[in-house]
């Protein structure tokens, strides 16, 4: 399949003929220098199967492309070629990247506000699942999805997954030298599907919830299984890197062992997708400089601002406690309170991610199955979205002088949030003006404006119940 | 006046004529020795003005006491009596003290668990508010005050006191060497009339909110002050000391004031009443061995179980924010959250304060100026009072191995909270049953019994909505 022009940030690919024999996953390097003009990106290819091999490029600057491959193999060694990259379409903004310092955009420089989800293992439930978890998403707030590669056995968690990673025998032994070409085909298809909806893809390597030897496998099978996934994954615009969920509870890995399986990443994925580690109890050292943001699992969203300055990166609270009814203390959360958390890691600078655990007759959970959504929680999410939408391109960052849960860009912007507290009036000192001023329901989703213009300082009456925000915009 | 019997743990007062002339207040040292068998008080007297000096004790064995007073004034040294300590009524339980490490109990062993709530300047109020105060007292749940001696100055704080603690010339310059005595028979008459509705009195010695001086007097006038106080105030038995309102926040003072304070009333106070010392951002060392328990100001109660490890004392959380409406952050909480935090404050081992900061067109709010309460956490706090005095007499420490949120006795009592969070079920495993069990809402104040008895392990279905909480007691 050989395009000839391919749009920017889209997926060129190029098949060859090669060898079937042996084993082609372990026997055959196979990579491609791409080049335009003087950037060159190196992607290493990937066996598909049936003496196919293929190799993904996704483009990053419109023009003219040149390629030469490279293979130790001769069948597949020194082809060479050219295509062409045409401009993005409109809706088409690249991939997401870090902009000022704890911020994110897209690479055109649209702003990204991450407003995450989680259904961990809603790629191994089967197509009927699967394709109603990508309509509900339809209909959401949601620009993130975290999911794993490998299937999760857990509380709620007992069923076996449609596909496995690896090839399997008869008694269920896997062969660890050698991929499963549907699971990942079906894999990056879902991948590509949720980039369809808007949706990064936050692709989580490696998980503690394991029954099938997936998180204790030997080292030089992480590695190679790293650099297959990135082979065949990083040319998506959408694809993020999760190195684990709850990396420290992962026995077997040492913190080497992470630090290994970041540098394999960093060093084969041509586009240097955002990389991240989430915990469960011990940060991870997001200090390392291969660690593109935090990835983190506390329940306390006063504490964004705090980790923003001990490690400089943007800070996505992934795993705050999700909405729902089970017993578990982070799955029991409020309607009310799920919405609160991402009010106050915004207004602490931060990003937070929704996930839903409502008890359901056949398990079928939204943090880990997808499907459907029970709770009401995702509108006010998607309020907030609409807001933080409306608001200023660079971010918000926090503006504790004004009030402590506060954030914004000075002179210019500001969101104060209440949550549990509920004054009834607010003095406000604010230089510059004159500002607009807003009371935002964040529960109910009103916005009602305030009817003057607002100067220097003065005091502003609020309804003296929970849950009330203040935007303030200069007029 | 020559009482010849007296209860238990009620005031003994002796007065003598003495010299009028030069300073008493300075110039005069009376105190007397207290004999009853082997044990001997020797609280100091005070100057009570017009010539007259006083002796208070607060006898706390029944039977014949005798005495024999001392003083540097021959007109007040040497003379002896006797009077006949009796039974104390059935309402009287003397004072409270520490009980197993992390609780309290009165003298006589009855339980005490800590309701309190805060009017700062309650005293200074003129009769018509002060009166009301105690009428509304009278319906409420609370067994301790926090009130302070000296005036305060602070947003609804603008109005002079009725009294002031020293003498006063027409310009308003304080007299330093001389107490006034309108001022201190009033602040005892008030702290009577709590005893009377069963409440504690947390005399709180020093706080910065001053425009008078008082928080930044000489040492040797702190000094004095605190041996007035001690005097006058000691035999009363529902004294608490608190030796500060925000320690941290009175610039004038240093760490070794407070630590001499201390000292000053552990040698003075007869009865070691309880003492302790209140913080707005950084806890005094409450290891120190003058101080009886902690009183802390902080807004998360999830941490009162460190604090009990850290100290080995009962902690109190006077200061964990307020209900009501004002814009400060910490006296704008729902009631919902007052409520909240009392429950979990509890439920890891530790006492909770309330207050209440509703917006008053005269700026009467209780946290200060006492007068009517406006909230809707009162009731609700009785109800876990109500709770409380149900519950085992030794206390309640956490229990976090059956749920992150629970205190109780191992074996016998446990109190689960989950607050915010919403559980439809509960998975329980306790050894040593059978138990009963009953589904508690802390916010409609209902207490639904489960119908069967609880053996062993098994699962409990919960309502699946936030403020609930589950007792478990041994059948």
């Amino acid at each position: 399949m050989h395009s000839h022009t391919i749009e920017r940030w889209k997926v060129f690919e190029l098949s060859l003929d090669g060898p079937a024999a042996g084993n082609p996953f372990t026997d055959v390097t196979f990579s491609a220098q791409f080049k335009y003009r003087n950037r060159v990106l190196e992607p290493d290819g990937f066996y598909d199967g049936e003496g196919v091999y293929r190799i993904r490029l996704m483009p990053d600057m419109p023009g003219v492309w040149t390629y030469v491959t490279k293979s130790n193999h001769p069948e597949l060694d020194g082809h060479t070629g050219e295509f062409t990259c045409t401009e993005a379409s409109p809706e088409n903004h690249g991939p997401v990247r870090v902009r000022n310092t704890y911020h994110f955009a897209y690479a055109d420089g649209t702003p990204y506000r991450q407003i995450g989800t989680t259904c961990y293992a809603w790629v191994h439930q089967g197509d009927i699942l699967e394709e109603q978890t990508l309509a509900t998403l339809k209909d959401t707030p949601f620009n993130k999805m975290r999911m794993c590669v490998f299937p999760k056995h857990y509380i709620y968690n007992a069923n076996e997954p449609v596909h496995y990673p690896f090839e399997r025998d008869q008694a269920g032994q896997n062969d660890l030298t050698r991929f499963d070409l549907l699971f990942f085909r079906h894999f990056e298809r879902r991948v590509e599907q949720l980039d369809e909806l808007g949706i990064e893809a936050d692709i989580i390597l490696f998980h503690p919830y394991d029954r099938w030897g997936f998180a204790t496998m030997p080292a030089e099978v992480d590695d190679c299984y790293l650099r297959y996934t990135v082979a065949r994954l990083a040319a998506y615009r959408n694809v993020w890197w999760s190195l684990a969920n709850e990396y420290d509870l992962m026995r077997a890995k040492s913190m080497a062992d992470w630090d290994r399986f970041f540098r394999i990443i960093q060093e084969r994925d041509p586009y240097q997708h955002l990389r991240s580690i989430h915990n469960c109890y011990q940060f991870y050292d997001h200090n390392k400089p291969w660690v593109t943001h935090c990835s983190v699992q506390h329940s306390d969203l006063e504490q964004v601002a705090k980790w923003r300055d001990l490690y400089r990166k943007p800070v996505i609270v992934d795993e705050c406690g999700y909405e729902g009814n089970i017993e578990k203390h982070w799955g029991n959360l409020s309607a009310q309170e799920m919405v609160r958390r991402f009010w106050l890691g915004t207004v602490h600078g931060g990003y937070v991610g929704h996930g839903e655990t409502y008890l359901h007759p056949e398990d079928i959970l939204w943090w880990s199955k997808g499907s459907q959504l029970h709770g009401q929680s995702v509108p006010r999410i998607a309020f907030l979205r609409s807001i933080l939408e409306q608001g200023p391109v660079d971010g918000l960052d926090p503006m504790t002088t004004i009030y402590p849960n506060a954030s914004g860009r000075e002179g210019k912007y500001y969101l104060i949030y209440y949550g549990l507290h509920q004054p009834a009036e607010q003095t406000l000192e604010l230089p510059g003006g004159p500002y607009r001023i807003d009371i935002i329901d964040t529960w109910e989703m009103t916005i009602t404006p305030l009817e003057r213009f607002f100067e220097d300082k003065s005091q502003i009456q609020l309804p003296g119940k929970p849950d009330i925000a203040v935007r303030i915009q200069k007029a």
